[in-house]
């Protein structure tokens, strides 16, 4: 029976159930190559969405797309040094560009020159670009964004958080000013909240990083920080205004209406595949996946019931119309995403299949549903329909409401318990406790899952902050944008702007 | 002035001028990194257009997307013997997976235990994949796209036909019976064919390869292969039977219903952004790019003429109400893709940019347009607009009509071209006159250019096709699907099935 739950509850073992999820809802799954996932079409599907929606998104803030080489000369990253600190110690290096068979076994030969390295991030090939495209005032701003893979060698993959290839955009502007530059990367980081929050249905807090979590060569870093049901954050977008500091390491200079030569100021922001591992600790639960209805790569399922094969013409036709009808209605600005299961197997089983794969809507339909012109309808959410009738010209009618109501009750619920996890914390015992393991009790107990996210205030000490990370995995997670109120450091009796977010992250 | 045509001609220097092309209409650049191109916002959005169209061919016939790793481990390669022959000669290897600084340069460290390929194609990793997820006849047809970049070591690149780095998509199939896979390698190459003509308005000749130039490791290749304007063929897509060559080589394998386990049979088909080359050398002419109007960034540039400063509101206002009421309107199931450039530049030069862009059709509009409610359409492909006045309203409601006249425009043209270059070759003596290199007379003497596409009877045998590769540089392109008569053999006098497609080719 594949109609079992999986094997592993968010409570018992967080990680495992993790795992399961994704494998149960096959939305990807490790390679033989190390750290390197692959993308199975229902996990792809959420991808193809999420990069639909979001270039929807940059297109009408004015970018667009180009595509860089996948190979940066060693050279390049030589240029920056915060860069080559930050992205050096885990490349995948090209050193070679041949193969010959010897004894039966392939061996590289023909040594490159210079060592090529697989793009961890392409501010360097980027700027060799823009060095060449800005000359004057009138080529700015420069507005590009890209969709492609990049390589970070992980020592500890974990498939959609971690991998050592991910497909990711990345933005990359060029300005004549600071301010334009900083205006676009509070734009970018507001495109970024608004897709988490009405297309995830995952609440995000929108911040800035302190210098120790700074993109390295940033001037200043924004992020927007969700936090997943085992109460850790997760960084799910960052947005970064880099100075002029990458200007100048790849030589992107202009001269304004005044004929005076300067460097320009530019920005980067990306997301990444990691966003699908948000959406899983987000909302999936412990039946499987729970796929928020605007990205879901398919939004229903109909799922016909026959019991004896004389039925079978008459409830697949009966579906048939039924899916036809459906996907003429439009939701979210595409026609409504509806998949027509005929598939000759178990009925309990390939429900269970839908259920884990998290699809939003099912529709059971055997011919007792069909005399009454109606059809049983399940939500993935969990709540009882109770926007809509289950006669078929209501339920046609209300799916688009259906499914907006189940994508606010996501967000609603993942809000709700990011507020029940969130505490604001005033001394440093109690900061201390919150963020403590408990203690396992044995092998049974659950994993031990501690306190959440904690609002406190902070002086900005980063050797602070490196003694809370060393002493308790706790990081500030970002400096609010939203206002707050100045206080006092718990830690140090120091003054404080405002609370600031600490977390244990991923 | 940049209101100049550019500085060569498809006589005087074909391949300098496909070069100029590609720099005055912004479509790509080299880069830094041998063989491996920048494509500009101008040349990426072609891809995106084609993307966008082929990957709805490709759901419409029930395919769907996933995502497999970039790199291969070595010993996946070596599985399949004529694979390792096609590809191992010209791959990019990964050999470490750290840099370390070391007196100021970063020198590769962290040595892999195996090396790792950056795939040349995906069949291996895939097939690994595939032999996971098959098990029974119930998991076939199992019917795969992949949208992703490849690396093939390219010591000749040429920017879009052969570059180092190239963007693609792999269809990979597998099946229960072989004929299930051969219809479906047909149906793609269908799908490709219709692609061409309807979409890039470029002719193509569907047909097999001979066994010489087929895909390692396939039964049979299929094509389309369209002229260019030096009268050389591009193969601009191939859709490969693989037999049970990969299942064997991957162990892709499945039990029937009677419970014989058995190799699926697969199926590999791609287009790449070689396609972007094709296009260029179809249609664009000694002013700069021409763009097919469905594929085309923008289809519409609205340019407002405006001498007095004091005029500029008013045109500009009109300018963005013709825009919008443009926008309104569809074409090829989009909305029209109109811009409205209001850089205040040189008016003459603005066009020029546009011309040599190739952007289908350009809108001028200065006050006495606005005052007689019309606008001056310029039309890419040089014919005077016969369908549709320049009144705003008739300009607008026509515009579709517009478009597609100029798609069918360009279509016809580079049929008569291909029909005009294509002979009917029965002796020996004609075919190597008509492959022969004029000579060039001196340095001003326009590139000479052989005859072009020689349809002739082949016997079939891979050491004559060989030997007049050697002797002429020329090869079957393909033997056509479509109806042909027997005959003989020009070269050996021997029985003949049909006439074959010789050509020069890229």
């Amino acid at each position: 029976m594949s109609n079992e739950k999986i094997t592993s509850t968010r409570a018992a073992n967080y990680s495992e159930w993790y795992q399961q999820v994704i494998k149960v809802a096959e939305l990807a799954e490790s390679s033989d190559v190390r750290g390197c996932m692959v993308i199975k079409p229902w996990g792809y599907a959420l991808w193809e969405n999420v990069q639909r929606v979001l270039d929807g998104m940059f297109k009408a803030t004015g970018h667009v797309n180009a595509y860089f080489p996948l190979f940066i000369p060693v050279s390049y990253l030589e240029k920056e040094a915060a860069h080559v600190e930050g992205f050096a110690k885990e490349c995948a290096v090209v050193t070679h560009h041949r193969l010959e068979l010897r004894d039966g076994k392939l061996v590289p030969t023909g040594l490159l020159e210079e060592p090529l390295v697989v793009r961890p991030t392409s501010e360097t090939i980027i700027g060799a670009s823009f060095a060449k495209w800005v000359q004057s005032y009138r080529d700015l701003p420069l507005l590009i964004n890209q969709w492609a893979n990049v390589v970070r060698w992980e020592m500890r993959p974990r498939l959609f958080l971690r991998t050592a290839e991910f497909l990711w955009q990345e933005g990359h502007t060029a300005h004549a000013t600071a301010a334009e530059a900083v205006e676009e990367t509070m734009k970018m980081l507001g495109v970024y909240a608004e897709f988490a929050e009405q297309w995830m249905a995952m609440p995000v807090i929108q911040g800035e990083k302190t210098a120790g979590e700074r993109f390295p060569g940033a001037v200043q870093t924004y992020c927007i920080e969700a936090m997943m049901q085992d109460h850790k954050a997760l960084q799910a977008g960052t947005s970064h205004f880099l100075g002029q500091n990458f200007a100048k390491a790849s030589g992107i200079q202009f001269t304004d209406d005044k004929n005076v030569l300067s460097h320009a100021w530019t920005t980067s922001w990306g997301v990444s595949t990691r966003l699908i591992g948000g959406m899983i600790m987000t909302h999936a639960d412990d039946d499987g996946m729970v796929c928020p209805p605007r990205l879901a790569a398919s939004q229903v399922v109909i799922l016909p019931v026959i019991r004896k094969p004389e039925d079978r013409p008459r409830v697949l036709e009966w579906c048939r119309a039924l899916q036809q009808e459906l996907r003429a209605q439009t939701y979210a600005g595409t026609p409504v995403r509806v998949e027509l299961d005929d598939r000759d197997i178990n009925g309990g089983e390939k429900k269970w299949q839908w259920i884990k794969k998290g699809v939003p809507v099912w529709l059971e339909v055997g011919p007792r549903d069909i005399d009454g012109d109606s059809a049983f309808v399940g939500r993935r959410d969990k709540v009882k329909d109770k926007s809509v009738g289950t006669k078929r010209p209501d339920l046609v009618a209300g799916i688009a409401a259906t499914l907006q109501d189940i994508q606010d009750t996501l967000h609603a619920r993942a809000l709700a318990y990011r507020t029940e996890h969130t505490k604001i914390i005033d001394s440093k015992a109690e900061f201390y406790a919150y963020f403590a393991e408990p203690a396992k009790k044995d092998a049974n107990d659950p994993t031990p899952i501690h306190g959440g996210f904690a609002m406190a205030h902070f002086n900005g000490d980063p050797k602070l902050e490196e003694t809370i990370k060393d002493e308790l995995g706790v990081t500030v997670r970002c400096i609010p944008l939203a206002p707050g109120e100045p206080g006092t450091c718990p830690f140090t009796g120091q003054p404080s702007a405002k609370r600031v977010v600490w977390a244990k992250s991923y």
